[in-house]
């Protein structure tokens, strides 16, 4: 078995898909010595408005930087969850934000519908940090790196004065991932 | 002849050099809808303190993300420089800066040493900015965006309030390259 795990963000721009995989990156490679290749690919299909955002992480050195089998793709926009569902695993891991993804009629993998957007509507004031909201679900889904590792890299990339916020943000993250866990 | 081209930004972390890098994929690929890629690897070799990132842009798809012959390296520090400019094309540009870079032993395709760091503190009055120097002067040697596809993209990456500053830090590179290219 392959110890290379893929994670997706996808969306829209302005949604903070390339600062939650750099984040997931440096908390990998940064914090826990492990390998780790962030990405963010634009081509003809990304022309619409969609926009995505991946990060390979594995113990061994990473020769092909393209993820083409997803483990974890988290989707914040109805476009880029029918955009890219496609290189999901068959027993990959899909989360969709329920307010902001509908159809989900060509789903992969396993499907998380969680309201991310709602909870940082309510408990943040605002969509700012969505993102990483995202991202504290993929790391509690995935137990890829720490608590602590994704923390302490969150803190150096947020601006200054933003730290509590997006402390706040990914600590969202877990506990909706902790829910569904429990739930299912 | 293959229309891809690569850019590698190697220095350490804390420089901006993704920043750089999203800014110079997002011009191609945005406002000259050309295909883009921005990648940031860590391996065992990242540990020491250096950083890359890299963006490969094309007229057509691209299958392979990973810099592996590149065409314009900018190195902002000695050890970047001498970890990184092995994959450097024989005829590829290498733009170092003249304070931060002083042993080119193992140099490699045609090196142009400037001054980057003089004209930040002498012209921005600090070093916050050099990136964005750096990526003035890759865009003015390779031509590969125009003037104001880089600056709308730029100035749709930093932070409300810098982009004056910004403005004016990539102008500084641009000149610095045209003051280059006349006098070789």
């Amino acid at each position: 078995m392959s110890d290379r795990t893929e994670f997706r963000f996808a969306g829209s721009g302005g949604q903070g898909l390339i600062l939650a995989g750099i984040v997931l990156a440096d908390a990998a490679a940064i914090y826990e010595n492990k390998n780790a290749v962030q990405t963010q690919s634009y081509g003809p299909e990304a022309r619409g408005g969609s926009s995505k955002s991946e990060v390979i992480i594995s113990d061994s050195p990473i020769e092909y930087p393209k993820a083409t089998m997803v483990d974890y793709m988290v989707a914040l926009t109805q476009e880029s969850f029918t955009k890219y569902i496609k290189d999901v695993k068959d027993n990959g891991i899909v989360i969709a934000d329920k307010e902001l993804v509908a159809d989900f009629s060509n789903a992969k993998g396993k499907l998380y519908v969680i309201d991310m957007v709602k909870s940082a509507r309510e408990e943040l004031g605002k969509l700012l940090g969505l993102n990483i909201i995202a991202l504290g679900v993929l790391v509690e889904l995935s137990g890829i790196v720490s608590h602590e590792s994704i923390e302490q890299a969150l803190m150096k990339r947020v601006p200054k004065g933003f730290e509590d916020y997006n402390k706040k943000a990914i600590e969202i993250g877990f506990r909706l991932a902790k829910e569904i866990k429990n739930n299912k």
